[in-house]
């Protein structure tokens, strides 16, 4: 009976935790499975000395007992005073003991204000263990960072870390409107309950905060950059520093959109243009206001003159105009200004991948100091693949931060499993050469190529109010790892796979081999079911679910499928060669020439700079029709192969977890089929040539993929 | 250092528990604390023999596993047949040993096939206890029903239980929109994730089934009243029959709202005329498509020709047509629908209240048998207090079951503790005197009072995809409560506040009696600082967020609050008795002339049914004016005994959801001054009178409280 019993128990624990873990996300903090790692710590850490009594001190204490007791399940004795060894010892450099802190002085030259210690010393001839750094918030870093290395079993004897982020400005963009829909947004709604801020705390913004800290996130953009003026009134600016007050105890700053229209529509002013003193005026006592209320407001995130918002441009002014009129505002009170460079027009029907640039690059040298320009990755938009923005190192006097989308708009919303820190990776790793070999898009980012001050990655938020907050279990992965590269670009995505797995799932080699594999491949898969060699933007319209390459009606050129694919008998891709729209000529002369040589361009960009033959030779020496149709089906087959993965994980993962990623994969390989079936079933009718062996048949018709509809897609907001 | 640590540990086991308890319902399953009933549970409960292998009987054991390993902390032994003594046995008669069949034979002949029995018996000389029913589902109700006799701590030796419910349907009314958004929903988006379905089975959706099958709800109308056609769409049909897939074994039914002019925007005849022959085919062959995916789907709920919804009128038929016809499509299938008789026009403009009975007490007997009509319990809408629903008692030949609105549209969103039971015990005890004294609404509802057949209770929802699931913790308890009376009718509000609080919170007296209390004032608390004395529809208009009772500009005249309050110098309320719009002549004669008389209008009711002069006498002797204002000013009051109890609460109770009441309940306070101040600064301006001693000076002028303005309140869809 025993036996059976046990059985039935085991059961039971997995089934009673339902929805809990799911909820952690990657603090887990799973008990040590692994019996010598489980000595290691205990018997390295038999006290704790936590110095300080900030509320992120407290935070930082609390942290530790939760990850101690559900890790080693028992807490190490809490002293208030150093004494005997084996200690692990906790605190800001002021707070720490003058000698501890004469030991650690060359570690503490290496790291700036956020950057943390961890080390292990020799001190009074007994080993301890510090975790110190330069501010609070820093020594919390230092903490999440510690637990990891627990979370991940690693040996913690004989400790030397000294770690600092690269870069300023690590920051989420909530694209959240007022009415909680969340655009692009499909892990439910947003998290900010407006109607009951400012005087109901949900215990998600606290939990949510504490995620972010525990990856290094320290800004967080509230509202939609499609803004709406609302946000900066008083009724609304209460609930802001409601949040705020949560946040900053975590070293979380908020900032909003700044609609630019607002001192029309919530001023009362004729005019929002940036050189009317009224105006100008406005937004100086709007600033004052906020930083009233909020002395540590991060500042205001704009799109102006983009899709509709209104900007500068509507008073005959220029971006520069815009962008250093607000930033004057904030100026005083250190706040800065993210200008968005999205920006295109109908009335340049050329090629929308060169307007931004043709647009920004001239502006080089004029804003002032406390504005950044904030960049797509790509010159189009979030597509599953694209060549990095030629204006990464084209404006060596102007801070350019980074802006990734983590929520999967044109990656198969919160069903894919899409592991982004491979995308986020292969750009920031991208050679601009605009300074020589070398000269990769991470080093604009961090500052460190043409030595800017202000520094900063964006990524638009996959988080929403779904129990699992990315509504894809892996999706949580995904702003994991953003954190990760905003807090070091050069980090490797294998690296953050297997961190972020460790933490969440569990250690078990059996485990993490396969999936971290399944994690890896996980993002060509996604670019070979939806847009092999360079394809982008031929999407579905509006709420961008699904494949639209036939689409060719909307009432703006740019908006269309057609396009950008520009198939035809001849061939497909869009010509930005030299003898195209010499959108080549953006890039540095080393990538210029690279991109527009059609040998030399690489493949996987081959349509995205070259109209091509549908008989053009790959280098695998297939036809590109073949080469473009077997992509497809190997996109569809690298789907097989992760649910093949995934079933084998069953014995390492939560039952609920499991079914969920299973559930999903499920769906993954119908809309890889999907997607397949119509885009080669579309560009059949040009290339008129047979499906090559290894392609399966189409499921359905064309006019069947044509006829489908999503009136209620989310995120179309 | 033992006991140091031994605190930090207990600090800790909250902490973890973070999210988790909240989202359990009542269904916490906390470990027996008391030694002694703990003792006699495992005593009394030494093995479990389980009958039967259907999903349900699965599920059934799976939550008997999940009750006793959280209780008691181990699992009895399974057996597979009966030995040994102090069993448990669990299966339905079909599946019971024929000597134990015997055995019950005369407890069966009590209980209806929903029903159940509980039973200690001696068989074979050896004491056992039996949980059966005459379906699994009614097994799973005793099952649930025992382990809420472990929950609540009550001795489970020599049990004798026979139950069934009163009522056939108990039923949820989702509100719940296709884009997510929830009509009335304060709790966060619809749980319905219809992009995912019908292949992603989200865990919420089981929870959901589980928490209800544990109260006997047993159908849920998955959408709107309000409704789009587009659910009846096979794109949409597919989600609902993988709903219907995962309810089914939780012995829950789906149901649907049929939008009338459905055969016009999806099925492209001309006309939904329900007496066009291809309009009734049409609905015909939609009732055979959607019984192909789902055998047992339940019916359809509607609402026509009422407040711009398309009905049977629009093609000059009546509501007998329109019903009958839908009806006759599903009634092959043994289907229902459930017809709404909330309607009211804006041609009638004598009296809202009386409309409802108008039209429809004449169709009395002209509907056929599967059809019901869904009556709200206040001939208005929803209100803090209404006088029941003159159609109550008052059609014999009809089928009528009871809407009731769980979700707190008009009382306090999900921010105010409002214990809705005791509203809706005040209007099930509501003496019709239709068929003489003792003609309650519960018996209009079970239909004892005329043998009707069919009966039902129908509750609007206030369930969303908040991590609690309601947005307020107590408002849980609405939920539940609204269960237990589908159940039986006849419970007393505080037998099902006690069980709840026991459930959910802790079974400590010195938390119960006073929180108990707290709960069963707590509705009286609302009417009070709302609309005290009978008022009515005096909410600010739209979003209904907080008082409005100067709002008189709208085009209906009935949905302006000043049609309802009529204050003016002579005084306040809306004369329905026989010098004023007579609406009470559609009650029985008896109530009619408590009604009517000024003298013996019960004064909770006054203003509903009397304009009284500001210097009217009440029975306490005050003036009605200085009344009304001290009955505001007791509202007030009361809430803020409410937080009293609630502070002294805070040992018995988890740290997050004592946090969550507490600010919750903050609000209430400040909203309770809110409603009281804007009511008394707008009624003062007719009565011309001081705030007499005992009521607080308002907190800000009455052009301030008309000022307010809530753009994105929620539930306004």
């Amino acid at each position: 009976m025993t036996s059976l019993r046990f059985v039935f128990l085991f059961l039971l624990t997995s089934f009673s935790a339902l929805a809990q873990k799911d909820y952690k996300l990657w603090l887990q903090y799973s008990t040590v499975a692994n019996a010598s790692i489980s000595k290691e710590y205990k018997d390295n850490l038999k006290g704790i000395v936590v110095l300080g009594n900030s509320e992120t001190i407290k935070i930082t204490q609390k942290e530790l007992k939760t990850g101690f007791l559900e890790m080693l399940e028992n807490v190490p004795e809490i002293k208030s005073e150093l004494k005997g060894e084996n200690n692990l010892i906790i605190g800001s450099r002021s707070n720490l003991n003058s000698e501890i802190r004469k030991e650690l002085q060359s570690d503490f030259d290496k790291i700036n204000d956020e950057g943390f210690l961890i080390k292990t010393i020799s001190f009074k001839n007994k080993k301890q263990i510090i975790i110190a750094g330069k501010t609070d918030v820093a020594v919390l870093y230092g903490v999440f960072n510690f637990l990891r290395l627990m979370q991940t079993n690693k040996s913690i004897q004989n400790l030397h870390v000294a770690d600092s982020p690269k870069t300023n400005i690590r920051i989420l963009n909530h694209w959240d409107n007022l009415d909680r829909t969340v655009e692009r947004g499909y892990a439910g709604f947003s998290l900010w309950n407006w109607q009951k801020l400012p005087d109901f705390i949900d215990q998600r913004y606290i939990d949510y905060a504490r995620a972010n800290a525990s990856i290094g996130i320290n800004g967080t953009v509230l509202t939609n950059v499609n803004a709406n003026a609302l946000i900066l009134m008083p009724q609304y600016l209460e609930k802001v520093e409601a949040l705020a007050n949560v946040f900053r105890p975590y070293g979380i700053k908020v900032y909003l959109t700044a609609r630019f229209s607002a001192p029309i529509e919530i001023g009362k002013l004729r005019t929002a243009d940036p050189k009317d003193p009224e105006v100008i005026n406005w937004w100086k006592n709007k600033a004052a206001e906020i930083y009233q209320r909020i002395p540590d407001f991060g500042g205001f995130l704009v799109k102006a003159n983009s899709e509709g918002q209104p900007g500068p441009q509507n008073y005959g002014r220029d971006h520069v105009d815009g962008a250093n009129m607000l930033a004057d505002a904030v100026a005083p009170f250190k706040g800065i200004v993210m200008w968005r460079a999205f920006v295109y027009s109908e009335h340049d029907a050329n090629d929308r991948a060169k307007q931004a640039y043709a647009e920004f690059q001239p502006y080089d040298g004029k804003f002032i100091e406390n504005v950044i320009v904030q960049v797509k990755n790509g010159a189009i938009d979030f597509q599953p693949r694209e060549p990095f923005h030629p204006l990464f190192g084209a404006m060596p006097k102007t801070p350019l931060m980074m802006e990734f989308q983590i929520t999967q708009e044109y990656l198969g919303f919160s069903t894919h499993l899409v592991f982004l820190p491979k995308l986020f990776q292969e750009v920031l790793e991208s050679d601009t050469y605009q300074k020589g070999k070398g000269s990769t898009v991470a080093k604009v980012i961090d500052g460190t190529l043409y030595q800017n001050k202000l520094t900063g990655i964006a990524g638009v938020s996959n988080i929403g109010n779904d129990l699992n907050w990315t509504g894809h279990p892996f999706a949580q992965a995904n702003w994991y790892g953003f954190g990760r590269l905003a807090w070091n670009p050069y980090l490797d995505s294998e690296t953050i796979a297997d961190e972020w797995l460790r933490c969440t799932f569990s250690n078990d080699e059996h485990f993490i081999k396969p999936v971290k594999k399944m994690m890896i491949d996980s993002r060509e898969a996604v670019v070979n079911y939806m847009t092999p060699l360079g394809l982008h933007h031929i999407m579905d319209t509006g709420h961008h679910y699904g494949p639209g390459p036939w689409v060719s009606d909307l009432s703006r050129p740019e908006w269309n499928p057609t396009y950008y694919h520009k198939a035809d008998k001849n061939g497909i891709g869009f010509d930005r060669s030299k003898s195209g729209t010499n959108a080549v000529s953006q890039y540095a002369p080393e990538m210029a020439k690279v991109f527009n040589n059609l040998e030399t361009c690489p493949e996987k960009d081959l349509l995205w700079f070259h109209h091509v033959s549908w008989d053009y030779k790959l280098k695998n020496g297939k036809t590109l029709w073949n080469g473009l149709a077997l992509k497809y089906q190997e996109g569809v087959n690298q789907v097989a192969e992760m649910q093949k993965v995934w079933n084998k994980a069953e014995k390492y993962v939560d039952i609920e977890r499991f079914n969920e990623v299973k559930m999903l994969l499920e769906m993954q390989q119908k809309e890889a089929k999907w997607w397949r079936d119509a885009c080669l079933l579309y560009f059949q009718q040009f290339s008129g040539k047979e499906l090559p062996s290894g392609v399966e048949k189409p499921t359905e018709t064309l006019e069947y993929f044509k006829s489908l509809k999503f009136p209620f897609a989310p995120g179309n907001g």
